[in-house]
């Protein structure tokens, strides 16, 4: 855990002395890199609400630096109370933003308010440093995995969903942490990565990333894991989650369920790269997440650029349509084989408890 | 089984006059209802092949025409021969396509020549006026499960995967039967549409048969089925099928077997409309069922019409992307709660078998 994240990229770069952040707008990816500068607080809850960034590890260290951002204009308690509000409800599911809003406002609410700003901008620079050392002890844990199937079958072909990749933290990715480290061991490692309709984070982030890392892929259409997993084409599926309730369900991109539930029935490791403040110790099960609904254009229709290169949002759909479109499921904790976390991997729940020494989560 | 299907299109018509074919165009639905006329045997391959039709019971209609458009230029043993090949070599997955082709030259070859064009013609109607029997029987069958649902909780939320519908075949539709005589009779349908990348058959055709016979639908994410179930939302699912193997494995499109594992998972009754020639009793088990790869283009590419009504083909993937892409997957039997037959719903192969007066496939 010395060298940093190896990426050309950044999701999100912090400047002080100037009091912005950098972020990679990633409704334009893979087609373009654009950099779009967030230096208010409305524009941080813009970027996480319409999705320029996203990724439960990112969307709280946005959200940190947008607390910041927003008590420079207002230092005062009834400041920090509205800018936690609406900073809050940008997102319903991911957990880490509310974990990063309360740490950032314990921190501060305690201060001055002519302190509070410049403290809070510290803790978030914090809540970067520790996601991107959490997600390289991920990797350490995950790689230990990859490396016992790369000897048992001279390969590793790891499925993955969505993007839990270095674009949805601030470096190295929870789910893709342990593929970096194997590949920079070269480990024979292919990536399988689900395309993860409606958005496309699958075929636009994680596979912008894996090319940019030149890591072998082949992206799939995301009901095609079933198939590859009964034809023995894959060996471990790896996934994020937005949300950990204390029993050990998983709550993640839609689709991550139907893929749990293949890896099931199919003998396929399924684990789920998950930093502790993605855990949800106030919840007893998965079934309390709410799950976001999101408006269904997002299904009706599909963004991508032609063959010169223009940009164009098709219909694939009939006039008057109408779809549903919640973006989470819940994978309950009995398809999940390990929670890869900083501290190693739990099997269970009770061992999720003892690795952050809290209270079984059975009583 | 005595009025047609009402629908006001029909995915094939034939006229015997002057022997051609008039085929929707299905690659320009939803957005526009485009006639292509066939009018010989390499054109029939052709649209096969490259999907202007698709449908298992569909493709083994337009088959048995294109045999006989053939024997109109060659009717001779050595043409009778050729056609067949090139015919059966189209797609490799829908067993109809070779059960039509047989039939057909069951029929022409120990004829003169110059008797084989009109007696395979006549056989081609045969059958289609057999499937649209055969789909309106499925729809009685299917009819008494829907029903049964509504009375128990008034209400019928059903699932589809892919088109298994009147495009797919020469009227009603193998898994839609049930469902237009359900909406017939005022059964308070709802239709789950699942799109079914990458060509999204869901979201462009079956989408488009329910808005043609004003049913209600929504249409969904390929991987939002499982949440879907979970919460309760799903009563019953049924899809079509391009081959059962004789233990009652389906072979249907890909992602089927991945919705026959959510709804085990969740209790959730799956049927599969079934008509007899799409089980291939000389296949042991649904390994045996070859499963056709695609480009990756169709995985790498959306195509969609834009907000002015243009259309456009978007890459959706980073430039030098690679996909896999399997048409097709195998649910295995023990997900199916029934097959439904013309002759009638089984449960078990056993019960299939004996449906159909064959050996038990046991033996």
């Amino acid at each position: 855990m010395t060298a940093g994240d190896p990426a050309s990229y950044r999701a999100l770069r912090s400047a002080r002395a100037t009091h912005t952040l950098d972020v990679i707008d990633q409704r334009a990816l893979p087609h373009a890199v654009r950099m779009v500068t967030i230096a208010d607080a409305d524009t941080a809850a813009r970027a996480i609400r319409d999705m320029w960034i996203r990724g439960a590890p990112l969307i709280g260290a946005v959200a940190a630096f947008g607390l910041s951002l927003a008590l420079q204009r207002d230092p005062s308690d009834v400041g920090l109370d509205a800018a936690c509000r609406m900073l809050l409800a940008t997102r319903p599911t991911a957990v880490n933003l509310r974990w990063a809003l309360e740490r950032v406002r314990g921190v501060v609410q305690a201060l001055p308010p002519d302190e509070r700003a410049d403290a809070a901008w510290s803790q978030a620079e914090r809540i970067v440093a520790e996601d991107i050392a959490i997600n390289e002890a991920i990797g350490h844990a995950g790689l230990a995995v990859l490396r016992g199937i790369a000897a048992e079958r001279g390969r590793v072909n790891v499925m993955t969903h969505c993007n839990a990749g270095a674009l949805a933290t601030c470096g190295w990715g929870t789910a893709t942490a342990p593929l970096y480290l194997a590949h920079a061991e070269r480990l024979p490692l292919h990536v399988l990565v689900s395309e993860t309709r409606p958005r496309l984070q699958g075929a636009n982030l994680t596979a912008w990333e894996m090319a940019q890392r030149r890591i072998p892929y082949t992206l799939l259409v995301d009901s095609a894991s079933g198939l590859l997993m009964q034809r023995g084409e894959v060996d471990l599926v790896i996934v994020g989650a937005d949300r950990v309730a204390r029993n050990g369900d998983v709550c993640n991109k839609i689709g991550t369920y139907d893929k749990a539930l293949a890896a099931h029935d199919n003998g396929v490791p399924f684990y789920v790269g998950l930093p502790s403040p993605t855990i949800d110790w106030t919840l007893a099960s998965g079934r309390d997440i709410p799950i976001e609904a999101r408006g269904d254009d997002e299904v009706l229709t599909v963004a991508g650029r032609d063959e010169r290169d223009e940009a164009h949002v098709v219909a694939v759909a009939p006039a008057g349509a109408r779809a549903i479109n919640y973006a989470f499921d819940v994978t309950p904790a009995r398809l999940v084989t390990g929670l890869v976390t900083e501290r190693g991997i739990a099997g269970t729940a009770a061992a999720l408890a003892q690795l952050f020494h809290r209270t079984s989560p059975c009583t």
